[in-house]
């Protein structure tokens, strides 16, 4: 019972401090989607094995936590949210379209943690289902955009780019139809590795060398194609910045099943890389023995967006929520510090009340000090018999006798 | 790939409108918490299956889902709050003590279904750790009933017991140590089960008939013991009323590692029984090979909260928080609608914009009167020739035209 007393490798607590940036992010993003009416909804931790296999390709799957219930049944944790949002269009049929909706939920990956990366992460996504005109396609960049002005990004590129755009430079280049999802896959590996190693991994997919030196150099010269344009053009009178969008040929994004338009976000100050990624996946619902819906969307990676603004301070939030310390010197005054608490709490201070009635004054200040609370209203001998309280200003060291109605007029803003 | 499309029995989706029933409860139980000086925290949802087991009890043990994860790791997930705040005390040393803190997460259970449970559930706990004062046991049944209140419910009773005051009967009764906690999970299932099943399974377990009938004969007499007096006492003081706590001497909890005080609540009308339960559990976090703490806490069963709140409509949430539909009829003016769904949400108005201009406006009235949204904003050929759009109030039919701005300064409250 008593080994491995510790978190899973990979795994994290989240203390006060982390809550509080993750609950202002969710606040703050949660605002925003409903500004551009996306509706909430959330789903099980657990699927079927057989809905979470075989969407995401093979890498993906050696990362997804599969095991057999305890009926025997093979299950998973989910992997990300857009698999569990087909299922969930799947069994949820009255749903009005255009369904937009978002969802924030974990979701878990078996990753190497010699990367730094975690194996439970906070995922949010957003997408509209049941449409595939390039204005959805645009809602969504316009709502990227402005839940990362909202969050107190300033520099950052929407790279934007389309699977028929690289689908048309093979074709271009003769590259074979069958071969063109698995060459995506290898160039979306470009912001990772060298060109060369690219490159190599194509050959090995039996992409001839003269198509790959062709490709290579028709990608730099593209440029957007109809669709793309009329999907730019819309976000702008969205209100998108046309300086926050960028056009980016190489951008493919790996997973199989994005069929138009795909999406990623580069944070460039802070300089922290990637930080949303999505696009169009008009056949997986189908694909997943749903409806024939079409869909686009994006995810945000809530949880390294947190620990950028964490590090950053890009949000002020208090080092507390307590603004007083009920510091009770005798337990005979027990009693009194307790309609004390009361009295604060019923007029929405929050009060934090000494639990140790027998702990020295000193061990008390310290501790409202540690944990950075601003007042403490001291009950001795003195307060207690003249019905008083001796209020203590942390940050002046200023102290005062008053009536605990007077601190309560003092302390409530 | 398209069988099993379909939640996993005992799981479910969580829509819109219950979402919102959740993050409603979620907020005030936060600001409730935060009021009493409570801080948040949360922990992995997966643990070494060595901490999970052992602290529950067999029965328990039974409903973790325990699994081997990729690295061969034995690893669960998690079956309450409390084993992991346990595990996060030992992993984190510097918290200041005491420490109040709560926490709200999806808790695992593999139930039986047929009883109408369902296996992922939000539980929500508060806990007091580092102290064994009677003033912290009794500011957890202070912050039970302000919960409650805050969540409207009126008629409910905190039911109080103390190991102690059973142990007591039990020595009386001559019933041998050994046996006590046994006896204790047996009486505990009093409020299910028909008191000759009790009595039966008590015999089963070794406890003699004729200390049985004197047990029984004693428990209804038992009055609470110096202890329970003092937390009662300190829990009025904090503001309780004592029509809300209710002496229970039958009252046990099943779990082994309660060491004082249990308490349970239970809601009288709408009458839908238990809805939170905990006590003092002096010896858990040393068992658990953590530091010697005191703690006190309790459990709330959020998802059973959520769902008699939804039921009894005991929280008023909008129908919808969009606040406007821009209805465009024509795809040349997609531009024109996307520069006023600029300026609405620029404004703060919740605003969806139809994706699908070609769509006849029958349609698209009739899926913003689905959704409930109270007001539509068409956008025609005279509306866009003339800068302006059409409002239509959609409760009472009343159409204007209006320039954009005047409906902003009619809908922005």
């Amino acid at each position: 019972m008593k080994k491995n007393i510790q978190t899973l490798k990979g795994f994290r607590d989240f203390s006060t401090d982390k809550m509080r940036v993750r609950n202002s992010v969710i606040e703050k993003l949660r605002k925003v989607f409903e500004l551009f009416g996306f509706c909430e909804i959330q789903t099980p931790s657990l699927e079927y094995k057989d809905i979470l296999f075989g969407k995401y390709g093979e890498e993906a799957e050696k990362l997804i936590y599969a095991f057999k219930d305890r009926g025997g049944r093979d299950v998973g944790l989910r992997y990300d949210l857009t698999v569990p949002l087909a299922r969930f269009m799947t069994t949820n049929k009255n749903i009005p379209l255009p369904f937009k909706r978002f969802q924030i939920q974990p979701v878990w990956r078996a990753e190497n943690t010699q990367k730094g990366r975690y194996r439970e992460i906070y995922q949010c996504d957003v997408d509209i289902l049941g449409t595939s005109s390039p204005l959805s396609d645009a809602e969504i960049i316009a709502v990227i955009e402005r839940a990362l002005l909202e969050l107190g990004f300033s520099d950052f590129k929407i790279k934007i780019n389309s699977r028929q755009v690289l689908f048309s430079l093979m074709e271009k280049c003769g590259i074979k139809k069958n071969l063109w999802l698995a060459a995506i896959q290898s160039i979306d590996k470009l912001d990772k590795k060298q060109e060369v190693e690219v490159k190599e991994e194509l050959e090995r997919k039996s992409v001839s060398k003269n198509q790959i030196e062709d490709l290579f150099l028709k990608i730099p010269k593209a440029s957007p194609d109809k669709n793309l344009k009329e999907i730019i053009e819309l976000a702008k009178s969205l209100g998108v910045n046309k300086k926050s969008i960028s056009f980016t040929p190489t951008l493919s994004r790996g997973l199989d099943y994005y069929t138009g338009v795909v999406f990623e976000t580069v944070v460039e100050k802070p300089k922290i890389g990637s930080i949303t990624g999505g696009g169009r996946y008009d056949n997986l619902l189908k694909d997943l023995g749903g409806p024939n819906l079409s869909a686009v969307g994006t995810s945000f990676g809530l949880d390294r967006i947190c620990d950028v603004i964490e590090d950053n301070k890009l949000i002020k939030t208090d080092p507390t929520k307590t603004t007083v310390f009920i510091s009770v010197l005798d337990k005979k005054n027990e009693n009194y510090a307790g309609r004390i608490a009361k009295l604060f709490r019923k007029n929405g201070l929050n009060t934090e009340l000494n639990l140790e009635p027998e702990e020295n004054i000193r061990k008390q200040i310290s501790y409202a000090n540690k944990k950075e609370i601003p007042y403490v209203a001291i009950i001795g001998e003195d307060e207690a018999s003249s019905q008083k309280v001796t209020l203590k200003d942390m940050q002046t060291g200023r102290q005062e006798k008053l009536t605990p109605k007077e601190v309560v007029e003092r302390l409530v803003q």
